[in-house]
Formats: structure tokens, C-alpha cells, sequence
């Protein structure tokens, strides 16, 4: 099988394939690689413009963990696709509470307090016995969901289906979701980008948050009704919004997200695809193609995950 | 039985004492409350200062975790030791995750950057993966190794027994301490003030870690040797030291550590004594008492914990 990686990273990509013994061409763009390959190890972005411009290719893995920005140049197509999970959700859980123990820890009046060298003991509002609301329950929002419970928090799950998933108290379905969301302390939105997820991030949803709550958006920028947002920030003085996507990035210098003081901005980093992960799937995912097994991670492209 | 409570929030314990209908004498100062009382409810100095004074009582419930400074007022008499646990885990673990997080995930990084408007991905040192060894495997020690646990992270703990304990992937004695600690990315410290733990946090142990390893101090300043700290930071650039405890406190305002640019300080609040958990201990041990069964988190004072 010979494969062909269209990646940012391409050389690192390059470079751990050939240690695993797997030679592959590899680029960050396929404008001059548009034959003679049957898999692409690509960023979804970069496999979109390779079928767009004339590439075929049987099966795609992605380097990345959403892959909406491969449709619609891959929908309709007899493509199989396969995605990276079980190595996001480690990170996204390290990032949410990054944000939340800061600021419930006081770190950054600490921080000042030692600057001027004053002891000014305040006592800590705990994050234990606290509701943290997570829409969506797949891999990166059950791990998310089960370092809540290890601090001691109450966790409730938003998905399609609204099957209960192990590290939720309950789950609620997405017409339901004000019922996970009501009087929460915390929400977060780790849903994939699907026209169903696009702008569910509305003042209806706010509004049921506890007044002092803290948002999380890790999903897709669409997701967020800024707008809302801005009105849920400037009317309930103890809120806070941590964003680590946009529906544009980078985010324009001039946006007013970047200036309000309880936004907190991040580029896109919440979970990066770290080369080594991505690689261990895709050749376990080689292997299994190679023998005629089913691959792991199957994406299905029209329901969008 | 009557009860005296000594503590700085001798108000707020006497009003929760109220609500649950026990009246009970309180006070900051025990010097005009030296009879005629059969419990109490005290923090552990103004304790020793109630004995020293001749005050004379069956029982003592500690409304803080270490009673160290019971001690030697304490021993040789008859006397009953309570103390609270189980309410002090949760929230060191929210502190130590808090530090440890907000360094990993480049916080402070991205704070510089949203004020500047500048999109910087940077990729993030996962915590999953590393080894964390804690001093201490009781109620603290344990809970902290089971949110290390869920963030992917190795435990080592180091106990007087070394017996096994559930959160820990193994558990050494303090004499096979470097055991635990060699190559560890965290060392917590969450000793109770003993003689046996005095200086436990020295040169030679130090050593051992790895050479971008974060240290924790929270047991009691007394386990730290400072100056063994001070070359340790000064020789490993990438060190790190969060200190809460001190060997003087308040820390005096001219002490290095408050200005070493790889020390982080807060004033004793990694855990603070709620007035409401620590009321809900007593009651229980009070009905306990009433009743003639064993009380709970009885202190062994010759042990010192």
C-alpha cells in the first residue's frame, strides 16, 4: 500500500513512519501528488484540497480529531475514513481544569501577593461538590467527565442519543439539554462540527447556567453564538468564557473576545495531534487493513463524526 | 456535656453549633474559659494554650488536620485526640493540580499573549504519562494520587508502613523513600509535623528527582531543609518549588524565597478547616460519645498523627 501523508508536520510524519519500517511520500500540499497512492495520513483541510483537486484515494486517516473541514469534498464518495481517538480527551481534561483551579485557586492574587511579599491568606472555593455539564459524551468528553468525579464534582452528559455513558450521573439527549445545563457551574461543549451543533452555544443554553458559571468551548468555533455570549459576559459580572476555537482563526486582532476581561483566549490548542499518537493508530490501522479487518475509528461522513 | 470551642471562628462555630442545637462557650482566647467544661472544639495551639493554663478536659476534637502543635502540651495526659480528615484530600488535590496545570498548559504564557492580541500555538507537556510520588499515603496522600490517576499520571507513595494503598501503583518506606522519588516529575509532600519528618525534603532527596521536576511542599515547613532548596533551584533551571507551608509563619517579608523567580507561595490555604465540615465531624463524634462507642480519627499523640 503506498502512502502518502499531507500533514503541517509532514517531515516528523515522514520520519516515524520510516523508523516503523513504512516508507510514504509526504507533504504539506498535494498539488504534485496527486497519483499513484492508496491511503492518505492527511489533515482533514489538506485531504479536502487533494480530492477537490483530482487526488483518489480509498482510504483516509486523519491527523486530526475533527474532520469536518473534509466535507463536503468528501461526502458521496466510496472513501473510507478513519479519525484519532482516546488521545484528545487526556489533554482536553488537563486544559479545563488548568482554567478552572486557576481561578478557583486565586493563582493569579497569589501571584500578586507574592510579587509585593504579602501573606494574604483567602479561603479556596472548592470545585468538589460543584455540576460540570459536557455536551457531548464520546471519547473526549467522558474522560473530561471522569477527572470531574475524581475532584469530586457531579457530571451530566449531552449526546444524540442520550445513552448513559459510565462517568456521567445522567445523560440527556440535545433536545433536552437545558435539563443537563440548569444551575451548572460549569459547561463545556466538546461536540464535533455538524450542521446540529452549529450555534447550540445560544442565549436560551446561557441563560440556565449557574450566574457565576464558567464556558468552556472546545468544540467548534461554530458552536458559539458570539453575540450571546457577549450579552451572558457583560450581565452576569462573576461569568467567564475560556475559548480555545473560532469560527475564525486566528481569531482577527480586532475581535472584541480578545479584550473583555473574563475571556481567556487560546489558539486552537486545547488537544494538538502529537505525531507519535497519531502514527501508533494509523499503523495499527495499516495492519488491520492489510489483513482485511475492520479499521478502528471508522468516521462516519454523513453524520459528520 | 458541656463544650468550649477555641478557634479563630469561634463565632461561626458557635452559630453552626447553635443550628444543630448543642450550646456551647466559645472564644479566641481560652484564659477566661479554664472550667467547667467536659469537650473541646479547639484549633491545636490555642489548645496547648488551654492546658498550659491549667484547663483541665476528657476530649479534644481538632478542627485543623495537623495537631503538631498540640504537642508537648498534650502528651502524658488523659486524654482524648479527634481529629478531621477526609475533608482536607479534595482540596490539596485542587491546589496541587491547580500549579501543576496552570505551568504544563502554558497559562500565564497565553495571558501575555491575549493581551498582546497575538495568536501563538504553542504545544502542550502533557501531565499524562508522569510520575508523581507523595509523602504521606493517608486520606490526603491517597486522594491526590487518585486525581493523579485520572489525569494518566504514575503514583508513588512512601509511608512509615509501606503498605499497599489502592491509589498508588506501589508504595515504599521512608528509609526506601529515593525509591519513589528517583526520576519523578512531582514530589508532594503531605507529612504530618513529626519528629520523623523533620528535614525529610533535603539534598539527597532532592537529587533524586528529575531535573524539570516540580516539588510541593505541604505538610509542615519543618520537613523542608531550605538552603538543600535553594541550591536545588539555583542548580535545575527548570525546577520548580509551590510552597504553602513554612518553617516561620507568616514567611517574613525579607526571606528569599518570596522573590526566587522558580518559588511559588501561598499563605497556608492549600487546605483550610470549613467550620461546617469540621462541625459535622464533632456532632458525630459527639452522638458517638453520648452513646459510649469509638470516636472517629482518633489521634495517636505519641505518634504525632
Amino acid at each position: 500500500m503506498k502512502v502518502l501523508v499531507l500533514d503541517e508536520n509532514f517531515s516528523e510524519y515522514r520520519r516515524l513512519l520510516a523508523a516503523a519500517g513504512v516508507a510514504a511520500d509526504a507533504a504539506a500540499d498535494p498539488a504534485n501528488h496527486l497519483g499513484g497512492h492508496d491511503v492518505l495520513l492527511a489533515q482533514p483541510d489538506l485531504a479536502a484540497r487533494y480530492l477537490e483537486l483530482g487526488g483518489e484515494v480509498d482510504w483516509i486517516q486523519s491527523t486530526w480529531a475533527g474532520i469536518d473541514r473534509l466535507l463536503p469534498a468528501g461526502l458521496g464518495r466510496e472513501l473510507v475514513v478513519t479519525g484519532v481517538k482516546g488521545i484528545f480527551g487526556p489533554q482536553m481534561a488537563e486544559y479545563v481544569f488548568a482554567f478552572l483551579l486557576q481561578q478557583s485557586r486565586d493563582l493569579l492574587f497569589y501571584r500578586a501577593e507574592q510579587e509585593g511579599r504579602r501573606w494574604s491568606p483567602r479561603r479556596p472555593s472548592p470545585l468538589a461538590g460543584q455540576t460540570m455539564a459536557i455536551l457531548g459524551t464520546g471519547t473526549i468528553g467522558s474522560h473530561i467527565a471522569g477527572v470531574a468525579r475524581a475532584f469530586g464534582m457531579r457530571t451530566r452528559g449531552v449526546s444524540r442519543s442520550a445513552r448513559p455513558v459510565a462517568q456521567f450521573d445522567r445523560v440527556c439527549s440535545m433536545e433536552q439539554v437545558t435539563d443537563a445545563t440548569r444551575q451548572a457551574q460549569v459547561l463545556v461543549n466538546a461536540l464535533p462540527g455538524t450542521a446540529q451543533t452549529r450555534g447550540v452555544l445560544n442565549a436560551a443554553l446561557l441563560d440556565t447556567l449557574d450566574p457565576a458559571a464558567t464556558l468552556f468551548n472546545l468544540g467548534r468555533g461554530e458552536a458559539l453564538c458570539e453575540s450571546s455570549l457577549q450579552r451572558w459576559l457583560d450581565s452576569r459580572p462573576r461569568s467567564m468564557a475560556v475559548l480555545d476555537v473560532f469560527a475564525s482563526e486566528p481569531l482577527p486582532a480586532d475581535h472584541w473576545l480578545w479584550r473583555h476581561p473574563r475571556s481567556r483566549i487560546t489558539p486552537h490548542v486545547a488537544a494538538v495531534s502529537f505525531p507519535a499518537d497519531v502514527v501508533g493508530i494509523f499503523l495499527d490501522n495499516l495492519e488491520r487493513r492489510q489483513r482485511g479487518e475492520p479499521l478502528r475509528y471508522m468516521i462516519d461522513l454523513q453524520r459528520g463524526y
